[in-house]
């Protein structure tokens, strides 16, 4: 077995995921937990970061990076922001280095948009950029991040011009949960309704102003018609996302490849979306884009 | 005092409201509680009732009108739906009886709207309609019911040709309080936020597509440059309505002027959404209206 070189986290607001990554980028072991930022402010970030290195042995002396809500004002130590137009280069030199640790432990700094008109922040999301796109992206990018708070990122040049959040995810969650439509959507199991979602999509992509009638569609719609509680989820979620994507390419076709970042069932969804929508994209996966944007900002401060 | 000729309750989800009425349609007496459907489904809608009748001194022959919620397949007595288009006069004709009481007792009919492609009911809104615009409604108008279920509804010539629902309170409710905007909006005071109202609702109505984006900068705008909590919860309002009259008024300057059907609050924050895009609007109580709607019943089916 080749010796570690580096421990790659990425720390968001509810999950924890550890690597711990040899010279040449390999993977041997790695970490998951639901000791995301929100769990690890009560327990301590530095306990539950040793635990961890703990379970896949780190020698003493190995080097962390972070990337991710650890480094945000209410995380561990607040890694600032670096401020659009932000270089995603830049990002690797603002690391902030957490104090009075035995090893060297560094946090990179997010993304801010200070613009009044727009105002939006990311965390984590540059680094998964960052193993998204390269150091040196030539030329421009139309990024798509889904998520809880999924983000739509213009970057020119290695350079994050614009940016803009959708809060896609959470207004699932609320509205499946805690309206009228919760009955609707009671019970559904996982199969998916393509056609349900499809329609959906398509609904909110092409009228988007009448996002808050077409989810209440997806109640009157049982009551009249009937229908099952997956094709009222499948619905719920295609309004949601067709709303987003109607924002996000701004009622055009996008000069630029769209690239989308996604894994497991948001891959899946988006992918439907877009096609939906007769847009095409180059997909990348979520989980190994934030693991080469880590290993990148390690090549980077530790030359390893 | 006069001497009472029937009894009209509007009887909601989440809310119960009752008058004694005279022959000239004056109120004798009131009653409100919270003794909505959900509420009434457990102690009995029987039992409910009484307890307001005696609490007014109801004589026992007195007839009672009702509309509302009490008329859904999980309310009291289920009763049935006016398809679109409907004539306001024949939601008059269709009242159903409660059987087994000591009493005349009817329920008002919803209205439904088949159209599968755009699936809605409405029930109370229905009776507000026929008080706000009255039996023999001559021309078209364009009906703006706001609520946790905003109703707009098309009427040409006394018959309810179109409708939609836009779940905007209920929405206001859910991402307010179960987002991470409920941070931004926590400790609001009553205090209004005018200009922050104002531009979130006209952010909406200009560029809906972007809602998940807008109410996400509701949090950012906070992290990155300050504000208050009240200005937090003003901007997630007006987002929602802006949304909403975008799609109400599906982009263009209606031909007819538009009744605004609303009381309190509501009424102050929706005319000042309609005063934003420069639409202007006649104000009808909402309460009155119902009241005065019910009473056209009561005269239509007993001669009272």
């Amino acid at each position: 077995m080749s010796e570690a070189a580096y421990v790659a986290v990425d720390w968001g607001t509810s999950s924890f995921r550890l690597w711990l990554i040899d010279r040449a980028g390999k993977v041997l072991g790695e970490r998951r937990s639901d000791e995301g930022m929100m769990a690890a402010g009560k327990v301590g970030f530095a306990a539950v970061l040793q635990s961890h290195l703990d379970a896949v042995g780190a020698a003493p002396a190995l080097p962390v990076i972070i990337c991710g809500m650890a480094g945000a004002r209410q995380g561990w130590v607040e890694a600032g922001y670096v401020d659009t137009p932000a270089p995603l280069a830049s990002v690797l030199k603002q690391a902030a280095i957490v104090p009075g640790q035995d090893r060297d432990i560094r946090i990179l700094p997010g993304v801010a948009q200070r613009d009044r008109r727009a105002p939006d922040v990311m965390r984590g999301e540059e680094t998964q950029l960052l193993g998204a796109l390269g150091l040196d992206a030539a030329g421009d990018a139309l990024v798509c991040m889904p998520g809880t708070h999924s983000k739509w990122v213009s970057v020119r040049g290695g350079t994050v011009e614009r940016f803009a959040t959708f809060m896609t995810g959470e207004l699932f969650s609320a509205v499946s949960r805690e309206t009228i439509l919760s009955h609707a959507a009671a019970g559904a199991d996982e199969a998916q309704d393509v056609d349900a979602f499809k329609s959906a999509v398509m609904a909110a992509f092409e009228r988007p102003a009448l996002t808050a009638n077409l989810l209440f569609q997806v109640r009157s719609g049982q009551l009249l018609h009937g229908g099952t509680a997956s094709a009222a989820r499948e619905k719920i979620s295609g309004t949601l996302i067709g709303l987003e994507l109607a924002g996000g390419l701004a009622g055009e076709v996008p000069k630029t490849a769209i690239t989308l970042v996604a894994s497991g069932r948001l891959q899946t969804l988006y992918q439907l979306a877009f096609d939906t929508v007769a847009i095409s994209v180059r997909t990348i996966g979520a989980e190994e884009a934030v693991r080469r944007g880590l290993s990148m900002a390690a090549a980077a401060i530790w030359s390893v």
